[in-house]
């Protein structure tokens, strides 16, 4: 994405449940300022957009105001590009149809865009990290869900109706056995391949055999992928082996997914790639292995370079340069 | 596709490896003309090309020469859309990569672009099919392969090397009982759903079982998709069951694409499509049971409106007002 811009800045929201965090970007990625206040303080949106307005005036004042921003772009649940709005998101306090562009428009006076987490994401490494100067790749974000944001010719892809991009809730398992997913059908790669997935893979893999791991130290249902992490890394093979089950299940999805945009590169985000190789080598295998041999050896396997703390916050700001 | 534009025809190519036909096609799609050559005849492409010019005169005479022709889009395996080259398609007599677009250019003076035969398929839809006006959907060729084209914001997907939209080799069987595809790998997407695929399905059904069918009265070999929807049209349960296997696999793959593009329709096209609702029920109903609740109702499932052996020039002809 080229930008060219009298105005240096633009302002991001990383809209969650519980906090707002917000950011004033410049061109290379560096947070000049930030603030925050919490989401669900406010139960009607207009007292939310004011708050919002009143808490970024320091923010503003330290790039020399309003008129240095060229826009603002927010990254939040169920948000929809097409039409600016937030659409029945059940983890925030506003309920319906909320049009969150317009009212920050009218706040601001600036133009504001908006799209979900993932997509945001896509639109951060594109702007600022890894994906720069790519046109075609895939953004998979693996956290307490999977999420994904596609990029096709320089554009996230909306489709019809501004939600396009679950790849999270394709189907890698269609056998009886396939686990439960939160979208109420089964086998999603999310019950495999998000932090939970791996968590309940930990579970699964405990109570089919009586192998010694130190997993079994912890009351299964409190472990987490990070649990299984360091059991990895002290050199237990069933922590090895959990995140080996998790890499292919992603990797032969990932050579699907490959059918479809022919990406440059796939780029990982989220809490579960601080797995590092115990995830991304058996990965890398499953997708070589799985690919058809037109994309053969052609996709890069990436892991986002952002600062995860910084990321959604620099992933929505990137949608203020559009 | 908006169509603006003095010159009121184009010029389509099917380029097939026996025969290249050409068609002449205005605004609305009819074919004004036509005229073929043997594909492989010519061993030189130079000699091919040259032969083709010769061979579209008398068809250019009839819309008063070249001087009312627009460009000219060819449908050709391997066929690259970023290069204008096709590259070491197996079916055609030119082995390794053959400049086509260029060759063309330089014999007739006018803009040619190339695709490959699904890719062109989904243009054929979007300027004079069932496709008109949408600016998101996937086509989906169902012949002896599984063939897509996928169209996003208006423009079908070419990803990051050309070759995009590889559907039929999604891989909807992992397990060990998974078919062999052709291209090496197991489970693909076409060696279910393309008339080999149903053919497959007739034969695996048939040995499984002592079950009576008139399908019995065949050789397993020689039973092609033709043989199995005739034997629905009589009534042949199993010939029904057959095309409902295929119909679900297809159906739950489409669901999954919808993830991906989220499209206004999925547009079906190719031999198999003639098995009408013993497939198209089926089909929707999986993809009705299968798909995200966020797309639930959303996407149409339609079958192509073109005539089926006026389509692929059609199609190739509809780059060519690009």
């Amino acid at each position: 994405m080229e930008i060219t811009t009298e105005k240096p800045y633009v302002i991001g929201l990383d809209m969650g449940g519980t906090n707002s965090i917000f950011g004033i970007v410049d061109q290379r990625g560096t947070i000049k300022a930030q603030t925050a206040i919490k989401t669900a303080a406010y139960p009607r949106i207009e007292d939310y957009v004011k708050a919002a307005a009143e808490a970024l005036q320091p923010a503003l004042d330290v790039v020399g105001g309003i008129e240095n921003i060229r826009g603002m772009g927010i990254g939040a649940p169920n948000a929809n590009y097409y039409t600016g709005n937030i659409e029945d998101a059940a983890n925030l306090v506003w309920k319906g149809i909320v049009p969150v562009a317009a009212l920050f428009e009218e706040a601001l006076g600036i133009p504001v865009r908006v799209t979900n987490d993932a997509n945001a994401a896509a639109m951060g490494e594109m702007t600022y990290g890894v994906a720069r100067g790519m046109k075609n790749f895939i953004m998979i974000t693996l956290g307490t869900g999977v999420g994904s944001g596609i990029v096709v010719d320089g554009k996230v892809v909306y489709g019809s109706d501004g939600f396009a991009g679950e790849l999270g809730h394709v189907i890698v398992d269609h056998s009886p056995e396939a686990r439960s997913c939160g979208c109420g059908r089964c086998g999603c790669l999310e019950t495999y391949c998000s932090a939970t997935g791996v968590a309940r893979t930990a579970r699964e893999f405990l109570s089919r055999s009586a192998e010694p791991s130190k997993l079994r130290e912890l009351n299964p249902d409190d472990i987490t992928s990070f649990d299984v992490y360091q059991a990895a890394e002290a050199g237990d093979d069933m922590a090895v082996r959990i995140f080996d089950y998790t890499g292919r299940i992603l990797g032969a999805a990932c050579a699907d997914f490959a059918a479809f945009s022919s990406p440059e590169a796939f780029v990982f985000f989220g809490g579960l790639t601080k797995a590092g190789e115990y995830l991304m080598a058996p990965l890398r295998r499953a997708y070589e292995e799985n690919i058809l041999f037109v994309y053969r050896g052609k996709a890069k396997l990436l892991v986002s370079s952002l600062n995860g703390s910084e990321a959604a916050v620099l992933g929505a700001s990137a949608l203020g340069w559009e």
